[in-house]
């Protein structure tokens, strides 16, 4: 289970690689004149890269190639590794997340596909383990620990499937699975559900990865001694000092919504820089085509003048280590010649860095080469949106008397956090009106796997839409519909547009204007190309800020409201959820 | 076959152990009051350290405790760790070497067993994995890649066994093996040996340690790409910079005899802490006992002024990260407690440090446990020497005319290195006559494995023995018997007298007063005490001293005179070898 340095297939293979190292042979491909980095002592080098069948061959001396690539005025660093990744957070199917991805650097992800896993269960994952598997990029997998992400005896969430420990075993020895992913259930695990235990026990052996918001003291000690060894959910500095402080390695995120890099960037240093990770978690492909991914948070580490050799070796030394991929995160003989060829954008690296070339196995990088590549589809089969019609009533909240205090869902921007607020709202014929006026607005999920009917309405503040509706069946971890609008009849027409495609994300204005994104996989996932998700993207982005949308990442914010492991209050298809206190919450308070 | 933190015998266990870590049991040691090293960020740190069933189940946080020890004025580190040593060169069983080691921090080492191996075989590696199974502490096992040290094709050497790949392929998967122990022979890696490509290729998944003394540039990037992930043979600066920037890992090496702390250790800092490891090679149990093992790298590093959150991460974390042992290395939940609790011995750590106390697995060390240890010793057999009976014409060097110029092994006082020098000598009777008073002695091998009859002698200087010799069966790595002394007659009675206790060290001087130590395993190891085995070096010592001898390691010294992988001239039971020319040489320089 452990991915040394390249296995070479046969002793002729390796044999060959010893011939080029020496010079015997002619090496394919040679990086001239760049300024290397040398992971293990931190510094910058000069001398060649001599690159033969993906692998370095020999660095520091003089080769001869039969292709050369001047790197004159350029550095070359390990090509990066995202720490932790739901590719399905970028609405393509792997082959076209590589494709906006890998150019910008990103040469190794691990994937947690806990997104497909909870809407289709175990085949889901081996579905994940299939589409990566002819790719360029590498790939790799940690098994869900938590579909659904609560324990299903607290009925707070109706998702796809339900994966118990004797379902995930099988999954141990996979030569693409490097062990269990976020552990989010830690309340479970701190009071000792049978079925963690269970599932610690048989991956103990491999990396258990973590997802402990705000744990901290003795039950944080508690999480670690049971063998986790990762989390990428803290927000503080002081948080995230206390977890590595623990063996809890940190892997700091930049996604699409949750931004931690301003906050935790500071924890980068020569030490932290083998045992801190990057990650994305959680990135649309527009953020990715625009600000790069793991790039991206690069940057800013370099804007916020961390030393440039403690950010490239945590972006890929540190990680490759942490996850026992023994055969990348360093350029040196032996190792996957994954390169990223960069230079400052100014003066200084305070400017942060252009990418020039992405070296994959020793393949250079190119579009039209990516575009060939495909993962294969999911066998079709039943509708994604599987549910009773929709109707009006769903979304009643009922109330007595001619007003009501209620509890409202508070959105942070830029945060899968939310506060808890309270409004007093009009009740009419003994419903609650939401008032868009004052931005409080009514919000719905509804189960849509297997015709179960829960759904159930809510209160939500922050979006800001003055008219119009967004749905979606992109809603972690259960990806049930959600839905938020207006009024009550443009919710329901925006959630009959999302039924009508079978899964995606739909805006709709008053004016009947619609913009959608089919999401044919799962309701997750597309085929489509980078270009073309990004374009709908655009579009959706463009419609919801025309119907009063503030928020710049409506849909992924919209999207975690319905994630009971993350504080404070959510909403799923069961009810309200007080994710602190662990209990529905009735949305509006008893009179006194 | 990667080692991860504790594994739990069962559910229970790891609830337990969560139990303990939140506080919901008083847990039965705490260690209060201490700096502790969080290795993560290289940082000393302030509260508990909380232990349960040899694990560390809390940091950090203020603990409860059956028992309580009060670390005030202390730091606590994580346990030392040898990165490479063979067991053999402390003269004695595991059991015993524990018994000096551990009570000097050393809680872990990893043993490459081939001293034994070129004795008895497949059977000796057998025997040392037996030989560690019920001990306190922790020692891993390299398998010995190169019995005999140089290919058997160029009957170098004459050792007891031969290992080919096939013969220790069915190591691989045994518990305690971490992989392929240093490729010595990298001249025939180089050249493509199909037996090393074999062996590489069957412990690829697994370590590779390396050991090639001044291998630089291409040569280098060949030996690296092999797989080989470490060396403990740079004797400079730059040598050691160069391995390790090509992703060859630095062990620090300060043995008995090959000592190059001073010379390696301004590699230390921050970034290097977490790939550059300590080790001790071969140590002699009076410098264990008298100096410390590992435990005297660090005072050197110390004195030298090395960081020390720098020196002890690289003794523990970057070791244990370095071949996969994620149990231990650090001071955090889930790992083994293994730790040491040290002072500053001056105001300043530039005075070194004090080892006070030593807890292994949650156990505080003391001697009189580590006594009651015992490794089983070898099956009892044939005897240990068996050779044909040696004769006073065995010594002589042949040679015609009055006076013959002549190759001398040329001794460099703490190096296992030699220098070829030459001289000219009488010749009487034919025969070359040695020159005591120009320190030039005779020095002979003889084959002690299969009365194979072979045996051969040549001329060292730099003993300075004037009237005496020094006879042993330690004699790197073939393990033959080598004597050293002023006159044929005294060699012979040496050698004589080593037959007599079937093996061990022998010193005798011309008043035929002698000392000696008896090593009935193998000719290599006894089971006696540390005490016992170092006040007979001790007196072993002093005769030596006492018939001239101006070495303060001379059984090291003359031990390491038969290994011919390590330059310059080296003297086998076949021949005189030059080590660079890969070639045997004749002692006297035909007449022109």
């Amino acid at each position: 289970m452990i991915h040394r340095k390249s296995k070479f297939s046969d002793a002729a293979a390796l044999g060959e690689a010893i011939a080029y190292a020496r010079g015997e042979k002619k090496v394919p491909l040679v990086i001239r004149n760049a300024q290397w980095l040398d992971v293990f002592s931190g510094q910058f080098r000069s001398g060649d890269l001599a690159i033969a069948n993906g692998m370095i061959v020999g660095v520091g001396d003089a080769y001869d190639g039969d292709q050369i690539i001047d790197a004159q005025g350029l550095h070359a660093v390990p090509g990066f590794i995202d720490s932790h990744v739901h590719v399905e957070s970028s609405l393509m199917t792997p082959a076209r997340f590589q494709e906006a991805a890998l150019p910008s650097g990103t040469t190794t992800a691990i994937w947690d596909p806990h997104e497909i896993a909870n809407v289709l269960g175990l085949e889901g994952i081996q579905w994940a383990l299939d589409a990566v598997q002819d790719l360029l990029i590498d790939i790799h997998v940690m098994v869900p620990s938590c579909v659904p992400s609560t324990s299903p005896e607290l009925e707070f969430e109706s998702s796809g499937a339900t994966l118990k420990a004797a379902d995930i075993r099988t999954l141990v020895g996979h030569p693409r699975v490097l062990g269990l992913a976020e552990m989010m259930n830690f309340p479970g695990l701190l009071h000792r559900d049978a079925d963690i235990m269970q599932k610690i026990m048989d991956y103990h052996a491999l990396r258990l990865d973590g997802h402990c918001p705000g744990l901290s003291g003795k039950d944080l000690n508690a999480y670690a001694v049971a063998g986790i060894h990762s989390c990428h959910e803290s927000t503080t500095l002081a948080e995230a000092r206390e977890k590595l402080s623990k063996g809890i390695h940190v892997l700091i995120r930049e996604g699409s919504c949750a931004k931690d890099a301003d906050a935790l960037l500071p924890l980068l240093d020569a030490y932290t820089s083998s045992t801190v990770g990057l990650c994305s978690d959680d990135r649309n492909p527009l953020d990715i085509l625009e600000e790069g991914h793991i790039s991206f948070i690069i940057n800013k580490a370099l804007e916020s003048e961390r030393h440039p050799a403690d950010i490239f070796r945590a972006a890929s030394f540190a990680t490759a280590r942490l996850y026992g991929l023994h055969d990348r995160g360093a350029l040196a003989p032996g190792y996957l010649a994954d390169i990223c060829l960069i230079e400052a954008k100014g003066q200084t690296w305070a400017e942060g860095m252009r990418l020039k070339r992405v070296i994959k196995r020793g393949q250079l990088v190119d579009g039209e080469t990516l575009q060939k590549q495909r993962s294969p589809l999911p066998q079709a089969g039943k509708r994604n949106l599987n549910l009773p019609k929709p109707q009006l009533k769903d979304f009643v909240i009922p109330a007595s008397g001619s007003e009501a205090k209620a509890r409202v869902i508070e959105v942070i921007p830029h945060q899968i956090l939310t506060r808890e607020a309270q409004a007093t709202l009009k009740v009419v014929q003994g419903q609650i009106q939401a008032d868009p006026a004052r931005d409080i607005l009514k919000i719905a999920v509804l189960e849509r796997h297997h015709q179960r009917g829960y759904r159930f309405t809510a209160l939500v503040q922050g979006f800001g839409i003055k008219s119009g509706a967004i749905a979606t069946s992109i809603n972690h971890d259960s990806h049930n519909i959600i839905a938020v609008g207006s009024s009550d009849e443009l919710i329901l027409a925006a959630i009959e547009d999302l039924i009508r495609i079978d899964g995606g994300i739909v805006v709709r204005s008053d004016k009947g204007t619609q913009a959608q994104l089919a999401l044919p996989i799962a309701g997750l996932m597309t085929d489509s190309s980078p270009d073309a998700v990004a374009g709908s993207l655009r579009e959706l982005k463009a419609l919801a800020r025309s119907i009063g949308c503030v928020l710049s990442e409506p849909f992924l914010q919209l999207s975690f409201l319905a994630l009971p492991v993350i504080p404070s209050l959510k909403i799923t298809d069961r009810g309200l959820i007080d994710v602190q206190a662990c209990c529905k919450v009735p949305v509006v308070f008893e009179s006194p």
